[in-house]
């Protein structure tokens, strides 16, 4: 097996099979995983994201490929990753990537990931996150993640974006719209997408007339955008508007302030994340943690308890460090 | 306000409203929640806990209500915590608890809560294990966990379930079935609802192949049933299954088993979230963190190297801990 350093290199040099491997490499957290990150973390920052969501159904992966397209025609690369949050059991994940790259897949200048939600260790926001790094790192001018709209991590992979499109779709129920509805703080731009169906104009308009209601807005309003992905339709118009964000963002302070605050998330999880791993190994070679948890189990002690005592010492701990931190 | 200690009295003397003050605190992590929890944690392990799960529009409420209504014929008491990952934003989470009310808000032996995805401080599966534990402790013989299916944090919430039901529904479109396959693995039992729409027979035979493929399954075979929840078809027999898996559980070694697994992964998660409080609070009040990110952004830094970095005393000091262990 090939080291990080020499795939990061080959992957550097623009070797589509080094990328590809590095990115399995830190999926799964392989050995080489963080130093290979660590060596490309000085390459990230250069890469626009620009993140795509929406209930199932609503055309995302179409949406996504004509949006490619249009970067394409300005001579911009792209990477797109896919979030699938079904299982190696059905192998949906990757039947996607197979069935769409026949569509880009000639295209040098675009790389294409799905990411399955199950059986990641160190949870899908940081393998996506990590994802989007190795590609920004590789020269990647515009980074799209495409992903179902529901549950926190993918909430959590959305706000990693600079720019969020949500999309929505007439006719798919009320309450697959009300699934949409819990991820409409996070969107820049609405899309209603399949707008040839009946119910586009009336979804065009409720989706106005909640935005005007959110009182939480603020310099930027999202526009409401109709398109037919599939037939190309309102993708040009799409596309400038999410230049005109980006621009926007650039022009103020909202890029900076928005990356500053992901790189303050980053940090602190991938803080928690080391933790974490020193307690399960921890609680791993302790064979007093199987009694606790008979005991829990019984109802002879409770977890609270138990959970604070553990942390007790550790608190105490920090309360020095914060001391040696204020001192020096 | 009242104190933590006398609402735990008085909910488990039977007051409703004890019981719906209680879980909110639990919910916002307020002052005193954790000692209600650890005073109400001898009393918990007796309640029985169904989790029913699928896709938006597959009738999981309805589905729900019937199965509540067959229990209470058995004298059995009911809670029933309905996961609603809809947002604040539009008050989805509000409206659906009025809407069932009607039906079985009347029947003291029944309590339904719901919880919306968004702006939980724990997340999501902890607030709903922590509700469960709530309505265990109070009485319940049966508490049903009442989710849409997608999203890791939505899976921690079934998999807390002694017996999980899944429930497709025909004609929802491919995609809908496959985020429903994500999470087959999980299922004890499986649901085809709604089902006089067409295709109802060709899913639930797909179903079985499917659940015939799967080489993990154990000595418990899942079965696939049909129902129409809304004309209680089906509703009795599905009862009866629940039941069977009840006591295949409890004269095996199963529900033992289950509940360790779930033990140990509580206070794992309990330690966890107890050590990124002290993180968070730490690097709130820490200025020199605020350099660190903008250097982070500036990428003069990585964040890899000072997550190792401040974690490294940490990884030192549980060397130390560890063989205090090994040594008492």
């Amino acid at each position: 097996m090939m080291n990080a350093a020499d795939l990061v290199s080959e992957a550097l040099a623009g070797s589509v099979r080094a990328l590809a491997k590095l990115i399995t490499m830190v999926e799964n957290e392989m050995p080489g995983a963080v130093e290979a990150l660590q060596q490309l973390y000085p390459r990230t920052g250069q890469a626009y994201v620009v993140g795509i969501t929406g209930p199932p159904g609503s055309g995302k992966s179409t949406l996504t490929d004509k949006i490619t397209k249009e970067l394409r025609k300005k001579k911009f690369t792209v990477g797109i990753v896919a979030v699938d949050p079904t299982s190696p059991f059905t192998g949906g994940a990757l039947l996607g990537d197979r069935l769409r790259m026949q569509d880009i897949a000639s295209d040098e200048g675009v790389f294409v990931r799905s990411m399955a939600t199950r059986g990641m260790l160190g949870g899908l926001s940081k393998a996506t996150a990590d994802t989007i790094k190795i590609l920004d790192a590789c020269g990647k001018d515009f980074i799209l993640i495409e992903t179902v709209g529901v549950g926190q991590d993918e909430v959590d992979i959305v706000r990693t974006a600079d720019t969020t499109l949500l999309i929505s779709v007439p006719g798919l129920g009320d309450e697959i719209q009300a699934l949409k509805a819990g991820i409409m703080e996070i969107g820049d731009i609405f899309v209603v997408n399949k707008a040839d169906r009946e119910g586009a104009d009336r979804l065009a308009m409720e989706l106005n007339l909640m935005l005007g209601l959110n009182q939480a807005a603020g310099p930027w309003k999202p526009p409401v955008l109709k398109t037919i992905a599939t037939m190309g339709e309102g993708i040009s118009d799409l596309s400038e508007k999410i230049f005109e964000h980006r621009k926007f963002l650039k022009e103020g302070n909202g890029l900076l302030s928005k990356r500053n605050l992901r790189a303050r998330e980053e940090i602190i999880n991938l803080i928690e994340e080391e933790i974490s791993k020193y307690i399960h190994k921890m609680l791993k070679y302790d064979i007093t943690f199987d009694e606790v948890i008979e005991q829990v189990v019984a109802r002879k002690k409770d977890p609270y308890s138990y959970a604070r005592k553990v942390t007790e010492p550790f608190a105490k701990y920090y309360q020095i460090y914060k001391m040696d931190k204020a001192r020096s």
